[in-house]
C-alpha cells in the first residue's frame, strides 16, 4: 500500500498526513441536499475547490444529491475511495465502521477520514468516548489517518480539497497555512478574507484539529510547515497536553519559514476557560513566551494581528534593516504611524541622502513637507496620483530606506485607482532592477477605497487596514529578521 | 445684531460657534461644477445634507452650479447670506475680503466664515501669513467668526450643515460629537461610519479646526460639549500651545458627558512630526496622560478604539459595575475575549445565581458548556437563534450581570437575521421592564454577518469588529462610570 512505509522492524508507521490532502475518491457519509446541513456545504465546497477525482455521496435515503450519484452505503460505491468525510450523528459509528470495515477488507482503499460530526468524547459522556473509540481503533488497526471528530476539517487550495462546511470562502492559491485548535476561529479567518478587498487573500493548507483522537495540533504544525507551498505558517492553540513539544514542531519550522501563533489562555481567566473548551490546559504563558521568543516563533494577540502578519510575510520581502521611511498624504494618520512605529523600539527613521531630498523636492507639490522629521514626507492633500508613485520610487531607491509605509486618505483631487495601477508598475519595474524592500500601503477609509485595494491585492500587494496594523506586521517582519540574522551569525 | 452680546465695558465679544451652524443663508465662493473641485463637493454636502436656507454659488465664470443660481461675486447675491464657505486660491483673499467688506457694510449679514482653502500660515510663507491676517483682521474688526483657513470645516446633522469637502460622508442623526485638529482623521472616520453596516454611524457635529487662526480646539471642545445633543465627545489632538486650558475644557465636558481623546505625539518621534504639521508643541505626553486620568478624560490610542467608544457611549447605557458575562457560541473568540477582558484587571465574572444556571441549561442545547468557568457560556455551534436570544434575556434578567459580551460565528445552521431581530425585540422589552444593560454584540465574521449587524444598528444597538474591539469600548465605560461614582461620592 503506496500510503504507508515499513520500518525496519518490518511493523507498518501511520502514513503522514498527504492522505487527506492527495486523495483519490472522496465519499461524503451523510450527504444531504438541504443547505442548512453540514452534509450539504461539505458537497459544494469539495466542488467549489474543484476536487475533481471522484466525489460520493453516502445517503441511504436519495438517489442523486447536487446532480451526484448517491449511495446507500460506503461500501456501494464503485471507484476508488480514499478520503471519508463523515457528517452523521456519532450514534451511527459502529455502523459506519462495518461499513468501512467491509469497504476496506475488499477494496483497501480508504486512507484518510475527517470526522466533522460532533458528539464524541469532547461531550466527556461514556456514549461520546466510546464512539471515538471504535472510530479510531478502526483507523489505528487498518491503518488510516483520522481528523477530529468534532473538527471543521482541511483545505488544500492547491490538491483542490475543502472537506470544511464553512459557507462562502474564497479558494486563492497562496502560500499562507493555517493550523487551529478552534473551528470558529479558523472560520472567522477565512470568511474574513473572502470579504477582503479584492475578493479573497491566498492560502494553502488549512487545519482544524478538533478533538485530536489521531492527527494533533503538534503533527500538524510539522506537516503543514514542512510543505514547500507554505511560505508562512499561522497556528491557534489553545493548550496542548505536550506543550514543550509544540514549541519544538513551532520551532523546527520557524528556523525555515516564519510561524505566528495565536495562543489564547494568557490570563488565568482565559486559561481557564481555554481547558473547558478543548479540555487541555493551557500551561503557563510565560513560559510560551519566553519559548516563543527564544525560538523566533512570532506571537500575535488578535486574529487581525495574525492575519496582518501572515500576509506580509507570504507576500512582501522581509525588510533588510531597520531604516523606516514613512510617506504619507494625510498628516493626522501619518503622526499616529509615527508613533507606533516609534512604540515597537525595532526601527529608526531612514536617513536618506540630499539627492534623495532634492529629488523628493522636485517631484512634489510645494507645500509637502520632507524630512521634518527625518524618515518622513507629508506629501500633504495636493499630492496627485503622479505625486505618490514618483514619491515611491524615490524614496525606495533611497539606499537607507528599508520599508515603506504608504498612507492615504481617499479625497476628491486623487485618482486612488489610477494610484494604485501606477504603483504596481512601479513595484513590478523595480523588482526587475532587483529592488525589492517591502511596502505597506494603508489606503484610507471606507469603501471609497477598495477599488484601489482590490488592484494592489490582486497584484499580491497586500494592504492594510490602518497605520497601527501596518506597523505591527511590519514589526513581526522585522523580529523575524533579526531572529534569522541571529541564527545564521 | 442678534449674534454678538454688548460685555458690561460696552465692548462687543466674539459670538459663540453657532453662527457655524443655524446661519440664514450660505454662500460658497469658488463654487464649481467640476467633481473633482471642492468647491462643487461642498455644495454637493449641502444639498445632501438638506441645507434648505438658500445656498448661493458664487463664481465669476457661471450662471447656474449644479442647478443652482451663480453669482459673481458675494456682494450680489440677493438674499440674506450668513455663512461663506471659501474655496478660492489664497491669493484671491484681499479681493474675496473686498466683495465681503462691501456686502457687511450693506447688509451686515455675514456671521462666520469657512475657510476650506489652504494656501495660508500653514505653508510658514510670508504671502501665506499676510493672506491668513487680512482675513482674520477682517473678522475681528466686523465681528465675524473663522474657522481655518486650511480646515476641512463643519457638519452638523441636525441643522443640515455640511461645509466639507468629503465624499461619500452618511449624514445620520446620532449623539456624537467630534473635534479634530486634522482633517484626514476626520474624514477617515466619517467615511469609515458610512461603510459600516448599516450604511452610517448616527453623529451630531463634526468640527475640523485647520489653522485655528480664530476658533480654536479648545474653543470646539467647550462649544461641541455644551452642545446638549451631544451625548459623547471625541477629539483628535496634536497639540496646543495652551495644553493646560485644553485639558481644562476637555476637564469640564467629562463632568457631564464622556470625552474620548486620541492625542498623538505620545513618542518623542510622534511628537515631532506632530509639531512639523500643525506647527503645535505636542507637550510632554506623560504630562497629558496623567491629566487626563484624573480628569475622567478617556484615552484612546487608534481610531478604531475611538470610534468604538463613542458609538458605545452613545447608544448603550454604562455598565452599573464590573460583572461581565461572555455568551458566546465559538469557543476559540469567547476565550480570546476572555483574556482581555482579564487584561483590563477592570471585570470580575457575574457570578450568576443557581436559578440562571438552570434556566440556561433547560434553554441551550445540551453540549453547552455553562459557567465554566463563571462569568462565561459556550452556548456551541449547535445553538439556533433562539437559544441565542433566550440565553441572552436569561444573563441579563441575573441581577449579578452589568453587561454582556456576545460573540458569534455565522455558521449554516444559524439563522443570524432570525437571531438579530429577535435581539432587538428582546431589548426592547426589557427596556420596558426597566432592565437597561450593555450588550457588545460580535458577529463574525466578514460580508455573511452585514445583514444581521445591519438590523442591530438600525435598531440602535452598536455592533463591534471583534472581542478585543467590543472589551476596549467595554472598559473605556467602565472607567468613565468609575470616574463619575469618584466624582459623585
Amino acid at each position: 500500500m503506496h500510503f504507508s512505509s515499513p520500518c525496519a522492524a518490518g511493523k507498518t508507521i501511520m502514513p503522514d498526513m498527504l492522505a487527506f490532502f492527495d486523495s483519490v475518491g472522496c465519499a461524503v457519509v451523510g450527504a444531504s441536499s438541504n443547505p442548512s446541513k453540514a452534509g450539504c456545504q461539505i458537497l459544494v465546497n469539495m466542488q467549489t475547490a474543484g476536487y475533481d477525482r471522484g466525489l460520493y455521496p453516502v445517503n441511504a435515503s436519495s438517489d442523486e444529491i447536487l446532480g451526484l450519484k448517491a449511495y446507500p452505503s460506503i461500501d456501494g460505491i464503485d471507484g476508488r475511495v480514499e478520503l471519508v468525510i463523515l457528517a452523521t450523528p456519532a450514534a451511527a459509528t459502529a455502523e459506519i465502521v462495518g461499513q468501512m470495515r467491509s469497504r476496506i477488507d475488499g477494496q483497501g482503499d480508504i486512507r484518510a477520514i475527517v470526522c466533522a460530526a460532533a458528539g464524541f468524547a469532547e461531550l466527556q459522556t461514556a456514549d461520546g468516548i466510546r464512539y471515538q473509540k471504535v472510530l479510531l481503533d478502526f483507523c489505528r488497526e487498518k491503518n488510516i489517518r483520522l481528523l477530529g471528530p468534532n473538527c471543521v476539517g482541511v483545505i488544500d487550495v492547491k490538491h483542490k480539497v475543502d472537506t470544511t462546511f464553512i459557507a462562502g470562502i474564497a479558494h486563492v492559491p497562496g502560500g499562507i497555512s493555517f493550523v487551529s485548535q478552534s473551528g470558529a476561529v479558523g472560520a472567522w479567518l477565512l470568511m474574513t478574507w473572502a470579504a477582503s478587498p479584492a475578493g479573497g487573500v491566498g492560502f494553502n493548507k488549512f487545519i482544524t484539529v478538533g478533538n485530536m483522537a489521531d492527527v494533533d495540533i503538534i503533527e500538524s504544525i510539522s506537516y503543514a510547515g514542512s510543505d514547500p507551498a507554505t511560505r508562512a505558517l499561522g497556528v491557534y492553540v489553545e493548550g496542548s497536553p505536550e506543550s514543550r513539544r509544540l514549541v519544538e514542531a513551532a520551532a523546527a519550522v520557524a528556523k525555515r519559514k516564519p510561524v505566528v501563533i495565536l495562543k489564547v489562555g494568557r490570563t488565568e481567566e482565559g486559561a481557564k476557560a481555554a481547558s473547558s473548551h478543548t479540555g487541555s490546559l493551557a500551561g503557563s504563558d510565560s513560559l510560551y513566551d519566553g519559548a516563543f521568543r527564544q525560538n523566533g516563533i512570532l506571537r500575535a494577540h488578535t486574529v487581525d494581528e495574525l492575519s496582518d502578519a501572515l500576509r506580509a510575510f507570504d507576500l512582501l520581502p522581509l525588510p533588510a534593516g531597520d531604516g523606516i521611511f514613512i510617506l504619507t498624504q494625510a498628516g493626522g494618520p501619518g503622526i499616529i504611524c509615527v508613533d507606533e512605529l516609534a512604540s515597537t523600539g525595532l526601527f529608526k527613521p531612514s536617513l536618506v541622502s540630499m539627492e534623495t531630498k532634492a529629488a523628493l523636492k522636485s517631484c512634489l507639490p510645494a507645500i509637502a513637507s520632507i524630512c521634518h522629521p527625518e524618515g518622513h514626507a507629508d506629501i500633504t492633500a495636493a499630492a496627485g496620483a503622479e505625486h505618490h508613485v514618483e514619491a515611491l520610487e524615490v524614496v525606495l531607491r533611497d539606499r537607507s530606506v528599508d520599508a515603506v509605509i504608504f498612507i492615504t486618505v481617499a479625497t476628491l483631487f486623487l485618482d486612488l485607482a489610477g494610484m494604485a495601477r501606477g504603483m504596481v508598475k512601479l513595484l513590478a519595474r523595480l523588482k526587475k532592477e532587483g529592488i525589492e524592500k517591502p511596502v505597506f500601503p494603508v489606503i484610507l477609509s471606507g469603501n471609497w477605497t477598495r477599488e484601489s485595494r482590490a488592484i494592489l491585492e490582486n497584484a499580491h500587494q497586500p494592504t492594510f487596514e490602518s497605520p497601527e496594523r501596518a506597523v505591527k506586521a511590519l514589526a513581526a517582519m522585522r523580529s523575524y529578521g533579526l531572529f534569522r540574522e541571529r541564527s545564521e551569525s
